[in-house]
């Protein structure tokens, strides 16, 4: 009683400081009061104090709230609590499993609050700012048709039409453009969309999109609104500021990265080596289709990430691995003026220099390289490049930022197991116009007003301009093998719209929680999975541990629906 | 082409006049250019024009638009169009069916587009109200589990876990709760919600709510909270002052209006008058358990809507109407001095002079009663009431608001049908301290710190202090007869989780597809249901005609789902 005790309080906004002492109660009775009542505190009570809010002598900045305390008089037990099943803290003992059954309890640690509230406000800049841009939030139905395209539907018993389901949209895409021929010239809505499909770390069965859709727009327009948009929510959720969004074609992503979603923080460009290798009498590299070589700056001098031998033996194995499954890796490395390659003992010495020069090598430089069919090695080498830049710490947050456009999407890839074509996009995807003349001949060579915004390697964003003319969109219909009969039940209403007077329209979409993931790794917010910005996620089993869902239901209520057996 | 040609171009903000003349464009060839596309424009073709906007000298102050006018110079046509299958016009020729089956002709009329997009601005006002309060929104999750309490659950099968069901929440209800555990202490999100049941009116499968959900408050913090929120909104939205919000308890508002949701945009309360005609020889009476009467003023005087003894015979077939299904009704007028009455053979003249007295009845006064069981009556008269002020245009939005909070409502009420108590909101409201000590003995006297925001005659919100002890949240499930497994397999996550320390909390919901009704109502927006708010709403069968939803899945599909037979 002599002595001061403090008290940690937390709250939405931190962890409070807050201090009895003797001189600041009034009267012995209140004294003693608060004294027993100090002592019956536990971890995660929740209590009620009236106090004086001080500047603290003695600063903690490392706490939002670390500059001030409550200097208390009253204390007030509000609710008891149990010691939790896990440690409350930052770094907790508790599983992922635990924590997410225990959901509540994980929320209130810091870095989980954290996330769950950077996603709230970037809800609140994306709104703001399409506001500002005369854009209006529309809501779109959850409960629609199934027009199995693509992802699995969730499909949703009508008691009142029996035998009959609506479906729970995979995205407002329809509805969105049948807004833009009601004159709702500017669209947007924060929706949630659903698709029943295996999980991973960054699918779940319901996501959230941003999703928008603007009239009388070409494809320039939307990039340039949407690039804004995206500069403004990173200013301010991150104060970082984005540098002007490039644009790089589908086919030069490919070419260059090997994949469509390059992460362009480093460089490791892919260089065809063809030219350099073939017809040198090496039979591996004479049978394969084609050669690509990606250059590792440095890492072969003394400590650096490929320096010894068995490092290489390990590059080699993950080269093998599931994840990149290519035949093997070809290397070369320049130490102190002397080549050593894998290919060593059966070349000459002086195509290796040229292979080197050609990959303007230097010295501690390794050059990885690998054989096979054109299509393959590139994809396999445009994960292995993405592996590597995770290894050599080039793709860590800290490295900031690399925003790019991936534009001129092909329109249609054909589809070996459906034996014919499919939409790379969705069918509601438009040619570009000097392309259309190929839509009867070669379809797979025409290129679609279709566009990708994509953001440290991932795809965040992406969409298209939509066509707009009926007869455009039956013809596409009809390219994807679908029947006249198909079209109508499908996309009759949306072809008949057409007919009284479409505007020109396009739009796109945001994955909203990865967004958020990437804005809350520029804050240093680290996270495992999207899972982590979803208050109540589901697990890998497409589970809510919490409250136990999906879960069986009545026989009652399987009878309304008409259900008369079910396996 | 020596004259001007007018054209109507029409866009989200209005319709905007555009003159074509021979002075404005340059050159011949292009004036021709121009005047044969004119030639061809029809209704609904969408254009692109480019010209000057000026001041019009002839203003037309109906239009939004109509003080300006584009002086074009090039015209380009974007879409052609098909006649329309109705008027798209303010006074349209299509009946709801149609206009639902081409929902976006039916957006492009002005009534409706302006409905939509006032709906998009009270959503905005609500949130950057809600955001000044420091509220945060998140996100609740859509597939949840079934808890078959009150209305009828929409449930999706899971195909991951064969025979088990996901469920649509009818509301954010336990999730909100959770959030509050949580100690993310000021929640709202604007959500849509799911109900499986039969379609009215102002019912739709799917509605939207603004949910909302504090910790560490009372119900006077909410109800200041949420008064300042609606204040808000209507002054933005409507520019219409609301005027403090008043407190009536239920117990009153059933005894002076007959119904927990009075307009008092008019009096006409409800008055008792047993001790007046009881105990006189009228056998009708004094059989009756109980006799009640409403005052409507001067509607007797000539002219007035009950003058001649046809309009009284209407009234009666009113009161007699499936709608109030009352046994009869009772009058008493005065004109000019004189008394009429349905009684007026069998009763002491006196009698209705003390009757007249009582009610204050003026010159032309019709004075209404029924006879009958103490509870109907006073329902059946709430019911008359509010159709009788319909009748005299006392409900009409011109005359003006009237606001209200409904507050102590009745914690449980018995169902006969069950046999046993349900909660008068849901089991998850607190009961009055003060009462506490009635659960055990007399649960039907137990008031909750529950409340309904009841503006014009319908309740637009409402919400409660919730119970936050593990223990009380239990008693009251044991007396809506739930059995402890029950209790655990429903709501075993809630309980748990008041165990480790839940801060005490209360909230709301708006119904928000009926708010904007009535904010629109301010604004002179007609509209016969809240289908005129919702931009693509199911009729009454439950129907999207639009889009043909539901409709049947197919085989494959139902395979999946692992439905082995489906009648």
């Amino acid at each position: 009683m002599g002595s001061f005790t403090f008290l940690d309080l937390r709250d939405r906004f931190g962890i409070t400081q807050c201090v009895f002492n003797r001189t600041n109660v009034d009267n012995l009775k209140e004294k003693m009061n608060v004294y027993h009542k100090l002592k019956k505190l536990g971890r995660e009570f929740v209590i009620q104090i009236t106090g004086i809010v001080k500047e603290r002598l003695k600063k903690n900045k490392k706490r939002f709230t670390g500059e001030i305390e409550i200097v208390s008089q009253t204390l007030n037990i509000l609710a008891k609590a149990d010691v939790p099943p896990f440690k409350i803290e930052d770094d907790t003992d508790g599983n992922e499993e635990i924590r997410l059954k225990y959901r509540y309890l994980d929320i209130r640690r810091s870095p989980v609050k954290k996330q769950l509230l950077l996603r709230s406000q970037v809800a609140r800049v994306l709104r703001e700012t399409l506001w500002e841009k005369e854009f209006c939030e529309i809501e779109t139905p959850y409960l629609i048709k199934s027009t199995p395209e693509g992802a699995r539907d969730f499909v949703v018993p009508s008691r009142m039409n029996p035998g009959q389901f609506y479906a729970l949209p995979q995205s407002p895409q329809l509805f969105k453009q049948i807004l833009m021929v009601s004159g709702m010239d500017r669209y947007f809505q924060i929706v949630k969309c659903f698709r029943d499909e295996e999980l991973r770390a960054h699918r779940q069965l319901e996501f959230t999109q941003l999703d928008c859709e603007m009239s009388y727009v070409t494809q320039d327009d939307v990039l340039e609104t949407f690039e804004d948009l995206i500069n403004v929510v990173f200013k301010k959720t991150t104060s970082y500021e984005l540098p002007r969004i490039k644009h790089m074609t589908y086919e030069q992503a490919l070419r260059d990265y090997g994949v469509d979603k390059p992460d362009l923080r480093f460089d490791m460009k892919l260089i065809d080596i063809n030219h350099i290798l073939k017809g040198k009498g090496l039979q591996l590299i004479d049978k394969a289709e084609s050669i690509l070589a990606i250059k590792l700056g440095k890492v072969c001098l003394r400590g650096g990430l490929f320096s010894t031998n068995k490092k290489l033996k390990n590059l080699e194995k993950l080269v093998k691995s599931q994840l990149i499954k290519a035949s093997g890796l070809i290397w070369l490395k320049l130490i102190d003026g002397k080549f050593y390659s894998s290919f060593k003992k059966f070349i000459d010495k002086e195509i290796l220099r040229n292979w080197a020069q050609e990959m303007k090598a230097r010295n501690g430089d390794l050059i990885c390289a690998f054989a096979g069919t054109s299509k393959n090695i590139r994809e396999q080498m445009g994960t292995f490049r993405s592996e590597i830049g995770k290894q050599l710490g080039l793709s860590h947050p800290s490295c900031g930022l690399s925003a790019i456009w991936i534009v001129d999407f092909p329109l249609l890839k054909f589809d070996e197991e459906k034996g014919r074509y499919v939409s790379m996009h969705h069918p509601f995807t438009s040619p570009k116009e000097e392309d259309r003349f190929l839509m009867k001949t070669t379809p797979d060579k025409v290129r679609a007003k279709a566009y990708d915004m994509v953001i440290n390697g991932f795809e965040i964003g992406g969409g298209s301009i939509r066509i707009h003319e009926q007869h455009l969109q039956k013809e596409l219909f009809q390219l994807l093998g679908f029947t006249e009969k198909e079209i109508y039940e499908k996309f009759g209403f949306l072809l008949n719209a057409f007919k009284y007077g479409a505007p020109p329209h396009g739009g796109l979409a945001f994955g909203f929680d990865r967004l958020c993931t990437i804005l809350g790794s520029m804050l240093g917010l680290d996270y495992n999975s999207i899972r982590d910005y979803i208050a109540f996620p589901k697990n890998n089993q497409g589970r809510d541990s919490m409250i136990d869902s999906p879960n069986f239901i009545t026989i009652q209520q399987l009878k309304e629906f008409s259900f008369t057996s079910f396996k």
